[in-house]
């Protein structure tokens, strides 16, 4: 059983707002707030480069941990500065041309959306995108006979939508995936810290994830997985100090492994609070937290059903820590605007956050409540009395 | 006149160290310590995405200050994990091709010069090496009767080396350029926040910097210039949600000016550090650091010079920071230890720092001693008194 009275003492945050942004970016806990903080505080004291070789051993630690919690091996990890960045240097890596098919999700975030768009226009890749099924995930026999009909170079997708509760069948896919010998990336950005997540069970040859989300770290870290054995097919569009460790007048060499999307220059006071933040999510139990995060979104979610003029929107068979709903009555963001002044803290997802859902589901806005283990009864309770008013 | 006590007063750093590495990462003083700190602490008890909206006016005011610090418009900077990549993002938009030609100098940072040789691989480019005057510096005489012999693409150029105390004469390249229409993209790593800076004097198209060396910002944080009317010739080669502001299910429309070069997710703290950077450094003054910096770095080769077994090899006409040397009977590494032993920090460069300068002098290793001016002929007197023990 979790422990919610020693997560809510961990957090600073929960005595000052109700937090139901954690799909953007949930409060930290202690650990990782004392983790920046100290390393930071000893740059300031020693010197950045200095604190950095006195500390190689905690830095390293946090690729070991982050390789621990999706059950990579070490060469396998490497951070960014954003998981769109870790999610761009592997897509781009890909050296997709002319007819090559890439087949992807309904519900995609708007940020990979462009990057389909862009391949599409500049390199004359063609875009799939897998019907969904009628309780709105990805249809995995669908993508199987797409990717049986017609050869596909790399099926891409998220594994939670930015905008709603569904959680995509990524071993289901991945299976396919195999059986057909397709390159397969999954974006796991809202999932990661969510929910239990291997990337051996889920047999992706790719996955990113962030820091800020349901990890619980600083802003400003993402991170990426590549295979060991797919990685050294990729050539990276960057190459500099850091992927190609040697360099001569004449030649380079890549890094091999994820290092090849390793940058030189970062903050590693981010990373040092990204580790901590790693390492107190596999403590609390990442299992334990994703039942109770399930839990608590499935309360809100029936209690805000029950509201006249307020309707959910979230999709999916198996759904997770994000809830969407409408207020027929209110903007979406006056609404986030009513809730921030009794302190309760939510998202809103735009029609540009996942355009080719939103738009085939003809939605204006949502209001996003993103719950986390940390969250109580209590405080759905304070979210739902102050949508009865409002609504 | 400069108060250097203040400076000190103001940087708890110099209490614990000597600090000679200010071209790897310099100092950090209580302005920027307390920005970052400030801002990370109100993101724990109040959420990273809230934090961003109530502050706002706090990060537009970053890049306000940054563009004034650079004589640039709002509209012309642009922000990054790190400087290497706000070059990249740069560079590789160009989209230089088969015969394209670009012109460089010997002294290219390992970074860039990996670029080059990715773009000659790759894209068929010719990568032209300006030669040196006999004093050290970039040709620009040399420079001109190559771009004047041979259609060239981009001057490309670091403005003071990472190996090396030199300073390229940026507005003569920049008259250059602007003579031969040719773009140019000036490295300013190493002098952002060392000596005054001004886009439009230089006459660049495109200028990239750090947060964390001269500026005395916090790691993790690059920056980019890119004249307006020229960004809009440039094709990003990743696009996501921040510098595409409309994606639409079919289409997307990039920002326009240096906002195409954007990112949506990075450390918020990290950038009010770096505008307190620039706020501070520019309440100083820069000129006036400046001035004292290059006494500094005179006054320690001149001492260096003079003892046995110390080589000095900083090349150039105009001398800044970086002051680098050989001790004949020790390695790099080696001198670098023995002065941590005695807390004064200092970096080294090795012949992948700048593959191209290293190899043509036939460098085995540099010791890099890099001043500010918050440093003091005191902590200079205790730099050569180590070195005159051990060398």
């Amino acid at each position: 059983m979790i422990d919610v009275s020693r997560l809510r003492a961990d957090t600073p945050g929960v005595k000052k707002v109700t937090h139901f942004n954690n799909a953007g970016a949930a409060l930290m806990p202690n650990p990782v707030i004392d983790a920046v903080q100290d390393y930071f505080e000893h740059e300031a004291l020693y010197g950045g480069y200095e604190t950095h070789r006195k500390r190689g051993n905690q830095i390293e630690a946090v690729y070991q941990s982050l390789a621990e919690l999706i059950g990579a091996d070490r060469s396998e990890v490497a951070l960014s500065d954003n998981a769109t960045r870790a999610w761009d240097v592997m897509f781009y890596a890909l050296g997709l041309g002319e007819g090559d098919r890439i087949v992807t999700t309904s519900s995609e975030y708007v940020s990979n959306w462009a990057a389909y768009l862009q391949a599409r226009d500049q390199k004359g890749v063609v875009v799939d995108v897998v019907p969904d099924t009628t309780a709105g995930d990805l249809d995995v026999e669908a993508l199987e006979s797409m990717v049986n009909e017609r050869e596909t170079a790399l099926i891409t997708l998220n594994h939670m939508p930015t905008n709603g509760g569904l959680v995509n069948d990524a071993i289901a896919v991945g299976e396919v995936a195999a059986r057909h010998d397709v390159a397969y990336l999954l974006d796991a950005c809202q999932t990661i810290g969510q929910m239990p997540i291997d990337v051996r069970e889920i047999g992706c040859d790719m996955l990113t994830g962030t820091s800020r989300k349901y990890l619980r770290g600083p802003r400003g870290v993402g991170f990426l997985y590549v295979r060991d054995s797919f990685a050294d097919r990729l050539d990276p569009v960057f190459v500099e100090v850091e992927n190609a460790p040697i360099v001569l007048p004449d030649s380079y060499t890549l890094a091999r492994g994820a290092h090849r999307f390793e940058t030189w220059e970062k903050s590693y006071a981010n990373v040092a609070g990204f580790g901590a933040a790693i390492d107190y999510a596999m403590d609390v139990g990442i299992a334990e937290m994703w039942e109770r995060i399930q839990r608590l979104a499935s309360t809100m979610r029936q209690q805000l059903s029950m509201i006249e003029g307020v309707t959910v929107r979230d999709r999916g068979l198996t759904k997770g820590g994000i809830v969407t709903f409408e207020v027929d009555s209110r903007q979406t963001l006056e609404v986030r605007e009513l809730l921030a002044e009794r302190s309760i803290n939510v998202s809103v997802s735009t029609p540009f956050s996942a355009p080719y859902d939103m738009h085939a589901r003809s939605i204006e806005g949502l209001v996003r409540a993103s719950v986390h283990a940390y969250n109580t009864d209590n405080e759905i309770d304070d979210l739902i009395s102050a949508i009865q008013i409002l609504a």
